[in-house]
């Protein structure tokens, strides 16, 4: 007998029709012979619904009081799908986080999971009922209640499929799986049928909004297929993330696009490294991640360039540390640049092929398209150019790499 | 310094502005030099709105996911509440029931309260903070969520003040205490400064909707004094619940009346009395309370008459009873009228006072109205009248013991 984890997030169980239609989902497989525990988010916009109540009741409201309150929306669901499944006839169990054994450190709103400890679970699955577990939550040693931060309940999932030795873990969304590009941005993309880990983890670090980046490692490191695949369409077999199926050759699989960053550039006449150094110390400290990283230096004089990409809703942040720091990088004057687009072409063994950044480049001059910032990488090579060539871009690099017609394999 | 629990039900925290209110009453008794603990239910309607959407998930709800369900009603009212406490600069901390140490029998939905183990609680009064605890609700020695049925919230304030050793526990509602007589019913009643234990768990059990008798009970049971207090005019005193002010005379402190009961009669031309007492065991193992019992019977015949009234929502239930005992009870008819209300006359020692129900037969014969059924009790006196009689019944009785001048002491 197989042990299957699914994963339903807040569109998919959006209201009581679609709560019904994922329950049938979850039945079906337990029917087909699969042990079968089910993950569920938080309905619909449930969490932002309560994030303004509480905003409107505090204006800076305490961290450990918002994951009191935002546990609840998904214990909310747990109880209903457990209901919901029950009405198809099938024996089902509900389990909070803190229940499922979802042990995380004490740091509220982005906690992270220490263990996972599923007796009981596996025991509800040896009574032959469907586990119904609650995504994104957890708890402490200290019996507090804990969230996990953005796509926590994708987290949950992988972490429990680990836990339990699931064969897979099936993450059911509104889209139908992953690929080459965004189909709302390139109608011709195509749906890829496998990814490795390492390329998904690319894809949602440089803005595929499908699974959360931590979930996939999490998933690499424990070895759990995950396959991405439709509520809507359960038919389909999606897309499966997996080691599998590595091939000796490089790849190029898909083209992500994010418009959320900023660019920053910053220029000073005497810049010391050190100033430098503490910068991003100060930009590591707070979480804050930068990309596109450059530093242009002339060994004959001290001026230096520093430029790289922050995520725009940090930008305040970076920019007063920028100004604290305004000593120490020396005579210097700083730049943002927020209309502008990063554009990644994510595939394997990237590296030691410069015809990648070659073909880059071709399609972007076809278009008179101008480069900003460039960096590569073995995974991928991410150009950042104005915001208002970024969809014509995606579609002459998808061309050039003919995705078309699927993922590109050198021979 | 002195412990004080402060309950407020779903109205006094029906909206944010209504959560606000009630923080500022926890923050000044604190600032007042009180510990405070305050027991919270879920905002407003919250509870049906829960209950209508797993209504529509599944006809039967499961009770155990019905209670992990309900339970977030009253999570959400904690975080929010202690966010406003926050938010007036006090220090504060949300407890659910598990968290608070509730820990109750496995009966879902009905859970009673097995012990509560408050450190949890005691500490965080210890740190200074007010302690916010969600009401209804408890967890079992096996981990499962619970809650404690009707009137739950206000069992989880008495239950706490008696386990933290409160010196008092202070219930806030929308009526500002305990009346002679139902002020909707009757404009003239008088509220009542205070009230025995004994008085207010039979107004309680006789139609008064302000708490719960079990609440009552267990404050008894614990001598714990409880305030009735408004949320909207927290000036005022409400009525305290004691056993300080028991005088040696008879009392009668207040006329209660019940819409929600109905008659059941049952003829019988060869009842067995063994029929009658297995009708009452099964009533008794259903849960089914009955009331105004009475039993006829002529000792050179077989035939009996027996008549009691139920909850009209137990009714069906107990018609079904009565037919399947349809042998044990002999040739009988039985008849049922659900247009009928309580009326009852609530003091002390009234067993021994003839003239209490001498009074009560006078005020109804002035005005006309026919009796139906009479019990009496060392607390109460009871009759059943026709429904629509029920508030001139209220007002001819309250007039004839003076109850518009506050509460009747016998010299």
């Amino acid at each position: 007998m197989s042990r299957l984890v699914q994963k339903f997030g807040g569109t998919s169980i959006a209201d009581v029709a679609r709560i019904k239609k994922a329950a049938e989902i979850a039945v079906e497989a337990a029917y087909n012979g699969h042990e079968v525990v089910t993950v569920v988010s938080a309905m619909g916009d449930t969490t932002d619904h309560l994030i303004e109540l509480a905003e409107q009741v505090n204006g800076t409201p305490n961290p450990r009081e918002m994951d009191m309150l935002l546990a609840t929306g998904e214990q909310v669901s747990i109880a209903l799908m457990s209901m919901a499944i029950q009405n198809l006839g099938y024996q089902s169990r509900s389990f909070t986080g803190a229940q499922a054994g979802i042990i995380t450190e004490p740091n509220h709103g982005l906690a992270k999971i220490q263990k996972v400890q599923p007796d009981a679970v596996d025991a509800s699955l040896a009574r032959g009922e469907i586990a119904v577990i609650a995504g994104f939550q957890g708890i402490t040693q200290n019996n507090e209640l804990t969230t996990l931060g953005r796509g926590g309940s994708d987290t949950t999932a992988v972490a429990l499929a680990a836990a339990l030795s699931a064969d897979r873990c099936d993450i059911y969304t509104d889209v139908k799986g992953i690929y080459t590009a965004d189909p709302r941005l390139l109608s011709e993309a195509q749906r890829l049928p496998a990814i490795s880990y390492e390329e998904m983890v690319e894809l949602s670090s440089t803005g595929a909004q499908v699974l959360a980046a931590t979930s996939v490692e999490l998933a690499m490191d424990s070895n759990v297929p995950v396959r991405v695949r439709s509520t809507f369409e359960p038919g389909d077999d999606g897309t499966l993330i997996t080691n599998r199926l590595v091939s000796p050759d490089y790849t190029v699989c898909s083209i992500s696009c994010d418009m959320t960053q900023a660019a920053i550039t910053i220029k000073s006449e005497n810049a010391r490294l050190d100033g430098i150094s503490n910068l991003f110390t100060r930009l590591q400290e707070l979480g804050i991640h930068t990309d596109m990283l450059m530093l242009l230096a002339h060994e004959d004089e001290p001026a230096q360039e520093v430029a790289f990409t922050v995520e725009q809703r940090a930008l305040s942040r970076v920019q007063s540390i920028i100004e604290s720091n305004g000593m120490a990088l020396g005579n210097s004057r700083s730049s943002v640049d927020t209309d502008v687009a990063r554009i990644s072409v994510v595939g394997r063994r990237l590296t030691s092929r410069p015809e990648i950044i070659a073909s880059v480049f071709e399609a972007l001059q076809i278009g008179g398209i101008p480069v900003n910032m460039v960096a590569t990488g073995d995974i991928r090579v991410s150009v950042v150019l104005p915001a208002k060539y970024a969809r014509k871009a995606v579609r002459l690099i998808h061309s050039k790499f003919g995705l078309h017609e699927g993922c590109f394999i050198a021979h």
